[in-house]
């Protein structure tokens, strides 16, 4: 009873990742990372989130972006932008080409997407298990006044400046949770839902058929944290995009779309007011500063979280 | 009349190659390149004599070594080394990378080579037309007392140390001529043999089915320059594999070769002395210096083929 499993999109949800993974036993994590922003580009498959949590656990991260390694340099794609190449606007780095055209020729071989982020995580001596959230691809497609774009030109290309009317992941239906992930939420100590976009994100994760079951089946504490502080997101277009779908824009917003599937909640010291909201919902509440700065800001909010677990009440009993 | 078709592998053949560009009209160069040495590494389909053409024309060649493209780093070779990939003794530079990530995209979406190879070349602002010898794969095997190896297990990372017996050009007898070289051909002043390895470079061209009759045909004088000076290869296991396979290892050896197919040979100022047996072979011979150290022996030899083709009796006449 010593795992702990961390669902996780990209950049913000990989600090909280790096955090758990620096205070717990190397091998104790297993991370449950979105795929639905994944795509192919250049004939190579790529998958942002989990080679971001992948770069992160490995402490190679680009700390001024949070995506991609750190001291990349770029002449790969300068010279695909000479060729007239398209998709040019998502950036790619010459040591990151590595990492997807690794991957590409592994998934072309027959390999599973989980086997393969298996051996990438091995050779930059990542220990933690690196999970995505289904072996089949999905595709998150965003429907804006501009037309149904697919992720990555509503976030990249277009700056995820366009109005979010729905959301659909194309593909989930024919998605499975992966084989590993039953063996490691029995024997979890806790379930973590890193503060990652919970729409695009998160979203794509519990949309997997079966697997919102079996994190309400999972014996063990789930605990959340928000997002959303002082009414707006972090990083990324998670504001937008609840405001745009209707959500309130706050932890207790997210609070809302958690419920049923969490046992408790940790929101920002700035958001203290709304505990008594949340704590409404059925959920326990942890206040506590969420937003992660530097490296020992990730280990303090996952000794939070942690403890904050350890001290609900398992659902089992 | 006034095209120049020529026949190159790829580093010796390039730098002629690059002469005649420079001294030719830019849209009447077609060169006709070697394809056999293609191979598929890291997903990707990889063309070298190709790409060291489409370098060296475009003035982007690296010097020092003849392929790749100067300046180059190797950022992403040093990730897929760390990442274990297979086959990284091949040297392949970041902006280099771009090269076959294009191509092998256009292919999979159902390009001809000869189409890719046409986009690139405009890309990288060279006007002569670069024509691979066939658009299916043929894959050169090198029979060696280490057994049978693909070529560039031979020639790069064994560094063409091995014997060899013999040699053969998987899937040639599915290979057809570029749809586009009859038209050159018949229209051309001059054919040149570059002075490439006659048994691995030039010799899959010239087993492609069809096109030794095509050049036979050819209206043109056709001339070769050989690339054996003085006994040895310029570059290059031409020599060591000559001898293998029990050819003579001099200019003689390179007409021998070529008899039948070219109407006269330039042979280096050091093997002045064998212009009598060439020309016993009925073969117009030349003497000239053939060492291309600077861009200024590339143009000279280029003017010298060029004025020795002029003064060929055209075979059709």
């Amino acid at each position: 009873m010593s795992g702990v499993v961390a669902l996780a999109g990209g950049v913000g949800g990989a600090k909280l990742a790096q955090g758990l993974y620096q205070v717990l036993p190397p091998d104790a994590l297993t991370m449950l990372v979105n795929t639905a922003d994944d795509f192919t580009l250049h004939g190579l498959r790529i998958c942002p989130d989990l080679d971001t949590v992948l770069y992160t656990l490995a402490g190679r991260a680009n700390a001024q972006t949070g995506w991609g390694l750190a001291g990349d340099t770029f002449a790969t794609l300068a010279m695909l932008t000479r060729y007239g190449a398209e998709g040019t606007w998502f950036q790619i780095g010459d040591a990151d080409f590595a990492t997807h055209l690794i991957r590409t020729q592994r998934l072309a071989a027959g390999a599973p997407l989980s086997a393969v982020m298996a051996t990438l995580a091995q050779a930059l001596d990542v220990r933690a298990h690196l999970l995505p959230m289904c072996e089949t691809p999905v595709a998150t497609m965003v429907d804006t006044p501009a037309g149904l774009l697919p992720f990555q030109e509503y976030f990249v290309q277009r700056h995820h400046s366009d109005v979010v009317h729905d959301l659909a992941f194309t593909g989930i239906e024919a998605a499975q949770p992966p084989a590993a992930l039953a063996g490691r939420l029995q024997t979890a100590r806790a379930v973590v839902f890193c503060p990652s976009n919970p729409l695009v994100s998160i979203g794509p994760i519990l949309a997997v058929p079966g697997l919102r079951a079996a994190i309400q089946a999972c014996p063990a504490p789930r605990v959340a944290v928000s997002p959303i502080v002082g009414g707006k997101a972090l990083r990324g277009p998670a504001d937008q995009m609840l405001a745009g779908l209707g959500h309130e824009v706050s932890a207790y917003g997210v609070a809302r779309l958690y419920a049923g599937l969490i046992d408790g909640l940790v929101i920002d010291t700035a958001d203290a007011a709304l505990a008594g909201r949340i704590g409404a919902l059925g959920l326990a509440v942890e206040v506590a500063p969420t937003v992660m700065r530097q490296d020992a800001d990730r280990r303090a909010l996952a000794e939070t979280v942690l403890a904050f677990a350890a001290r609900l009440p398992r659902p089992a009993a």
